[in-house]
């Protein structure tokens, strides 16, 4: 039960920072979203706003990590698929309020939670760098593909909460798509020229 | 000098909501940002710090329009080299702290700002999508391979904030760059077929 209201209540503020940003945001509210007494999260979270927010931005990380581990076999473009259907989710079924949790603590000032995030994106990066070498990208190029993707993606959630439509996640998934399409096919060409 | 404090005003808005966010800041903190009396804020802004951040968005829009349409005539690749070379001062000048306001104002809760925020990703996007045709790349085509571009670079310009480094920025620019040759060299091809 414990163990359920954590999850509960990091659940509660990876969507609430998604929402709004940390700074915007406080314990207090981060309590009533998960619906748990004001008290009982400084039995879960002894740290604070601070432990809970950066435990949630973990937490959509790993999320996000088994999203790209289970597409691996696929593909490529299956990775990509997978973080993009994931975005969608959570943009549809908020009404474009939410996005990324990773990326609000991204763009505010609080170094720790920065380097927090930096984590985050380092880990999808590193993952998405062994399934693009794995399915055929150039060891050297791979890295540089994978953070574009990140960043594409993370770039786009933004752009749809802005625009409240779907497409800027739809273009950039046909635009990366023929990237990554087109590092395989490069590589292809060099091996058998 | 009514018209330099006002300015004045703006661009310590914009580099103050590119660090902390919008919901964040005070009008309080934005006219001491600025160097001016609180009181001389609503002479400027009557509509208070709503105005201010308002006209904060939209000039850092007008000041990447700018730079986007003098880069025209040289190239696709030359207009997203003056738009991460902006985002690259941007963040060295600030040690990484401060990043792109309308990406800020994009992931926050104020449907208002959201919305002037997706005015000025639109007005990049139309920019570049006539810069892209202008140069090559098929109609249908370049208005979704535009919005990649704006994408990338927002999402990029978060990655260096979260990471304390301009790597991102480069290597999107790098993949980014090639996207667009590519694009360009596709239609060249099915011309030349």
């Amino acid at each position: 039960m414990a163990t359920d209201t954590r999850g509960r209540m990091i659940r509660g503020a990876a969507r609430m920072v998604g929402t709004r940003g940390a700074s915007a945001t406080s314990l207090r509210e981060l309590a009533r979203e998960a619906g748990v007494p004001l008290g009982s999260t400084y039995h879960h979270f002894p740290g604070g706003k601070h432990e809970l927010v950066t435990e949630a931005v973990l937490a959509q990380g790993m999320y996000v990590d088994e999203l790209i581990d289970r597409a691996r076999t696929e593909g490529a473009g299956a990775a990509l698929a997978a973080m993009t259907g994931e975005w969608r989710r959570v943009l549809e079924r908020s009404g474009f309020r939410t996005g990324c949790a990773v990326l609000a603590v991204a763009t505010e000032d609080e170094p720790d939670l920065r380097a927090t995030a930096n984590r985050v994106f380092d880990s999808w990066r590193a993952r998405l760098t062994g399934v693009l070498v794995e399915h055929g990208v150039a060891a050297d190029r791979a890295p540089g593909l994978a953070r574009t993707v990140v960043a594409a993606v993370e770039g786009a959630v933004a752009l749809c909460r802005a625009e409240r439509s779907l497409a800027p996640l739809q273009e950039v998934t046909v635009e990366i798509g023929r990237l990554i399409d087109s590092a395989i096919d490069h590589r292809r060409g060099r091996r058998s020229g």
